[in-house]
């Protein structure tokens, strides 16, 4: 039993130190590994393959509502970006500057970009003259560039890949649908295929996108209570159009601005499989961007007709569509259950001598550790079934933890006890004015998360200053 | 016909000025755009959808060779890019360096990544320990930046994307057998795919990649006579090994030096499939690489029931996997043929009343000019069958136009009047000496393409120098 423990042990409890866990768990499931570029990371097969699964699915939703993909360079001259005032006080802080090409020093400096709304602004304007060319339903897959102080995988780290949408449109009513329509595909998104239930809401004005008239976000509940941004969906009304003159001819002949929204996701989603549904045997995933659905660990393999009977199964399983793996290393069975575990493959199939002369095998769900005995002929009808059960088990699973780590708070004494003592989410009434925000800030480290569209009136008062509130707001502190 | 004529005005004749004619295709059939960085291009949705027709089935490809996708950082470090001698020698003149992070200068320089070899080594350093970690078979998506002083959309741009494997073996052997698999998969590829057949050989020393052992490549001859490399696959034997320390231990305990490889494919490909395919009338697409297959155009499509036929066929095309496109717009029809000879789809179906009245429609073949009348009720079998026929007629075009424009000298005087006045690859022996490739450079502008793996003798003695030759050259103008 040694290696086993080994693998074991070698992971921190949850409840003991979860962020020394999440550290473990994406250097133990192989999923990144660190580089010589401080802040950079390098994306494993095993957590590349999670994104690979992420880009498809949200892929075909983008191309099912009409997007087209694009690429645009990744420099961005220094007086492109600084054509829009908000946009590049909101990111100049944060850009990596190239200042030479070759051996020569360049004439202007380009940043990598840490986000393209300038490009395709300057795409726009070029290529959008009359209201036959609206809408422009632009994204490209990319990675993109911050430098941050502090970095943690796939959370927050200098090189991180993404996919941004840019859009123009010919009045704001349009703009506005966009925007709602990328949020609610990206709230249908992480419930439907990352089992991660989201609240769908508004940011503050302090917390919106630098250059935007309102960012929409959708807000995930991870297991140790913290918040995570986990989309992002703005709508620049015709700002950035002014600032780069993208007109065009209307119907009556009259040139007019462009509305525009972007909206986007990224690797950070990954961070967020893992630390909605991880536990202290190692990851778990849910099966739709699990690039293993199902292993296949024979038992006394070296028996006449394990490997065979393992191999028929595999065989089935594949040509049902299911990402199945058969390991037939000469590891000992209860080591590839641990590693089953830690890879956080969702379902296991035990097959021994026994089990053939009985016609049966073993499936082990690694969401519940429940062993279910199968026949061995119904096993390509079983597995999709299971699989679809884990899949709504773990979103009803984070559901229950999310709103069970969701409080409620009409006074500051009460709203600072529950910030202190119970991780999770706090909604509390605000009067709107950011002095509150960075009060409580300042005395809580919560933030406000979203102004969620499914309002509640809790009270009358903000829970800060007692003034009349505005709007009800999710707190909580974030990631 | 005004707007008809001016579309197809608008380009270029092949004949006349093929430069010009390709920066029109390129414009005019909307693949790329012109963006504010010198040298870099916006891929614009007609364009990158050929990218991801590519990406896809070479993808697929690769995985069933067992290739692993990943992520590296896109900026390597000065020290990094440095250790490996030959390597930094040939990319060092080319890359661009980032010097300043945030608000502060960096205190060791980075580029962005013109190639990841260094990357690569530096993690399989940190990764691979013993034989059981090997092979090691990672490929990355991603784009590079590459600071050249005159730039070409798709065939030379600052920044490109492209696919670059880097693999790690226990032998030599090894390292051997995956390099040349590579390019057999490359190979295939580009006839299968792309319908452009390739000279499959070696490059001589002068032309390797930069700290390479061996360096195999695909050729492929352009409508203008001038050649493309379109794929190479590098043998680094231990060299980088050695340079970053990348050891195993054996079965015997003993530590070896693993041999690795890299290979590359990028957008120049889309670049190659205009120039070997298009026409006067525009671009012309395979059907496995053409974002659409076919496009129905109805004839009076005000009168009724000629939307709702175009629709059916529509939706009977669709069913089948066929990427189909209705053109319901108002522009005229004779534009819609235009436009879709200008932008390479391999057919369009046609659909009038009288069509309708009399149970049929006609399908127009792009790569003929081909009119076929095909009753309604046959279409979705007809049109799978006519794609097939394109595909394969495409590359057999290609492969006569190249056969013809190959020639063959063993005299140097032929060989010069070939080169000036005959367009297309020239064979013919060589020494093997470095002076012989530089003069021939020299005087006529060609550099060696390859040495075939199909070798013949035209003659004892290279063509240059009259030295005893040692080796069948592929001589060419190239891009």
């Amino acid at each position: 039993m040694a290696e086993e423990k080994k693998m074991v042990e070698a992971i921190t409890s949850i409840q003991e130190d979860f962020a020394q866990w999440y550290t473990d768990i994406v250097t133990k499931a192989e999923l990144i590994d660190y580089s010589s570029v401080k802040g950079c990371l390098v994306i494993k097969p095993a957590g590349y393959a999670i994104w690979e699964l992420i880009q498809k699915q949200l892929d075909e939703k983008f191309k099912e509502t009409g997007v087209e993909n694009v690429y645009m360079p990744m420099f961005i001259p220094e007086s492109l970006l600084e054509k829009e005032k908000d946009h590049v006080e909101g990111f100049a802080p944060e850009v990596a500057w190239v200042t030479q090409g070759g051996l020569e020093p360049l004439q202007e400096k380009l940043c990598v970009r840490p986000t393209s709304e300038t490009l395709f602004c300057d795409l726009y304007a070029n290529i959008v003259h009359s209201y036959r060319d609206l809408p422009k339903v632009y994204n490209q897959w990319c990675s993109v560039v911050r430098w941050e102080k502090t970095t943690r995988p796939f959370l927050r780290s200098r090189e991180f890949l993404w996919q941004e949408g840019h859009t123009a449109h010919a009045t704001a009513e349009d703009a506005e649908a966009r925007t709602k329509q990328m949020l609610n595909l990206y709230a249908e998104f992480c419930e439907e295929v990352l089992a991660i239930p989201v609240i769908k809401g508004r940011k503050t004005d302090k917390e919106k996108f630098a250059g935007a008239e309102a960012t929409y976000t959708i807000e995930a509940l991870m297991h140790d209570g913290k918040a995570l941004q986990s989309g992002t969906s703005h709508n620049f009304g015709n700002g950035f159009a002014k600032a780069f003159n993208i007109q065009y001819t209307d119907k009556d002949n009259k040139l007019q601005y462009v509305y525009q929204t972007s909206w986007g996701m990224s690797t950070r989603l990954i961070g967020g499989v893992i630390m909605v549904h991880g536990d202290d045997s190692g990851l778990k995933l849910p099966p739709r961007v699990a690039p293993v659905q199902t292993v296949i660990i024979p038992i006394m393999q070296n028996k006449p007709g394990v490997i065979d009977a393992a191999k028929q199964i595999c065989e089935q399983l594949k040509n049902k569509g299911i990402r199945v793996k058969l390991d037939e290393s000469d590891k000992r069975p209860g080591f590839k259950f641990s590693e089953q575990e830690m890879r956080g493959f969702p379902t296991r199939i035990e097959i021994g001598p026994k089990d053939i002369e009985a016609g049966t095998c073993i499936i082990c769900r690694r969401d519940t550790g429940e062993k279910i005995t199968v026949s061995i002929s119904e096993i390509a009808v079983k597995i999709p079934e299971i699989l679809d059960a884990i899949q709504k088990n773990m979103l009803e699973t984070a559901r229950k933890h999310r709103d069970v780590h969701t409080y409620s708070a009409t006074d500051y004494d009460e709203f600072k006890d529950i910030i202190d003592n119970k991780p999770g989410f706090v909604k509390a009434m605000w009067c709107g004015d950011v002095e509150c925000e960075n009060k409580i800030k300042e005395d809580t480290t919560a933030t406000s998360r979203c102004m969620p569209f499914e309002q509640e009136k809790l009270s009358d008062k903000c829970v800060c200053c007692g003034k009349t509130a505005k709007a009800m707001v999710y707190w909580g502190k974030a990631y």
